[in-house]
């Protein structure tokens, strides 16, 4: 049986009490509209820890003006009946008063790391992120935190947030899920209409052409940038946000691939926007 | 025995054996150079609770350009005689390489209330105050913190940090110690000269003169203000940077006194730049 929470009193009860009696507790924080991606990281937890606390909350920080906030999708039923599946403990769901009740003043910013690569098109966005997930640890308090490398930026972000911080937690980082045709899991894919759905596999095939080009030895990563460009530009109605390698650390360019990168990329469907990233690096 | 600790695994350990025994855990973060202004926190801590530890770190983050980050008085030996005195557990006493062993990306802004009274005095301070108490909060993972009503800004940022992200920490805030003439303590009081020190009693004077009036009935905020510059400006010496009647939870300006407010001066003398505040209000 899942238990449905949505206060953090509650949830600061349930937890202490598992932790009292010893208990190893998995965190998957979401915002819900679960896919074969969420349950991969709560499958994660699940196979890790004695406890796993799954969160949704769509959080209002990390929407910008115009941003998809009202219609992301939300079915917390349908969340609940697949949390029940996957032996989910205990899903947090508080609503946005419980969370801010009043106008948040103090946030965790992410510095240079949130300017970069989605940076310039969703300003505030990983300040928002840092700062709900700031919050979640600190109501959830658990040994381990899962989350999937389909956020690439996000992970690295939070990543040095726990680092920098000193969060007593242990973050794992889960592969990406992806459709059959490579399209990566993503709770905004049903955005999109057939069409777009089908030309959205460009991302994925741009990316594994980057990795391919890598793998066999290109070291300009501003050759490869401008081939996945290329791609992307020949498939109909994607429009271009940013296609890059980068450190995957400092998530700063790199001119010769030297060592392990990251390959991402940002791309529009109408309204719709997508990303996709992979890791690559020369062979050892 | 105080236990000194230098490194951040040492600290957890020892607080999660502590924990782990059922300890209530005080925590004193200081900068050193400890007058009994800290040891009045320490003393309140020692009373409330089952485990005592303080830290002494000078945060290079809560420095500005130009400011007295290389002068600030050190002295940990004597720092350390005190501790034992008050029956301190633990001395957290990292160097700056082991809190920021990279350039710090991950920072806590406080919003408007950072950028208010001390705050165009002071840019980026009170992001250097949350981010050092955030990361100090994590490593130590006390029970209840101890800060003085001496920084009157700061106490209300870090309570502010603590109720919007959720830390799992019960905040108090100890009322000014001061020396025999008013003059709150403070380890800047040690740059004055002679001269210098007997003029500072103004700040306080200033402080007890707006209260007096706000008790008498004064509820015009800008013409206690006005009294209080007047009395600062008389003062051989002093610079004023603000003497300002605020909203003591919001530190915003009020026009008319109809609630508890801070008064709140900043005074230069020389390059010492001295704080103090009373909180006052209308009687019920």
């Amino acid at each position: 049986m899942t238990v449905v929470l949505d206060t953090i009193l509650a949830t600061r009860r349930w937890v202490a009490r598992e932790r009292f009696a010893g208990k190893l507790i998995g965190f998957v924080p979401t915002m819900g509209a679960f896919h074969e991606g969420h349950l991969s990281l709560i499958r994660r937890a699940r196979r890790q820890c004695e406890r796993v606390v799954a969160s949704v909350f769509v959080n209002p920080l990390q929407f910008g003006e115009g941003e998809d906030f009202e219609r992301y999708p939300r079915d917390f039923s349908r969340d609940l009946a697949l949390a029940e599946q996957e032996g989910v403990d205990v899903l947090f769901h508080p609503a946005a008063e419980e969370m801010y009740p009043e106008a948040q003043q103090i946030t965790i910013q992410a510095g240079k790391l949130g300017e970069l690569l989605c940076g310039p098109a969703r300003p505030g966005h990983f300040a928002g992120v840092a700062t709900v997930v700031a919050k979640l640890l600190n109501i959830v308090q658990p040994d381990r935190i899962f989350f999937g490398q389909k956020d690439a930026q996000q992970a690295v972000i939070i990543e040095r947030m726990i680092a920098e911080l000193g969060f007593p937690v242990q973050m794992e980082v889960c592969p990406t899920v992806r459709e059959a045709d490579g399209l990566a899991m993503s709770s905004r894919n049903a955005y999109l209409r057939p069409e777009e759905r089908a030309n959205a596999t460009v991302l994925y095939r741009s990316l594994c052409h980057a990795a391919t080009r890598i793998r066999e030895g290109e070291r300009d990563a501003s050759r490869i940038e401008g081939e996945m460009r290329e791609m992307i530009g020949a498939a109909p109605g994607a429009a271009l946000d940013y296609a890059s390698v980068v450190d995957r650390r400092s998530l700063e360019g790199v001119s010769t691939i030297d060592r392990e990168v990251l390959a991402a990329v940002a791309v529009r469907f109408g309204k719709t926007r997508l990303i996709d990233n992979v890791i690559a690096g020369p062979a050892e």
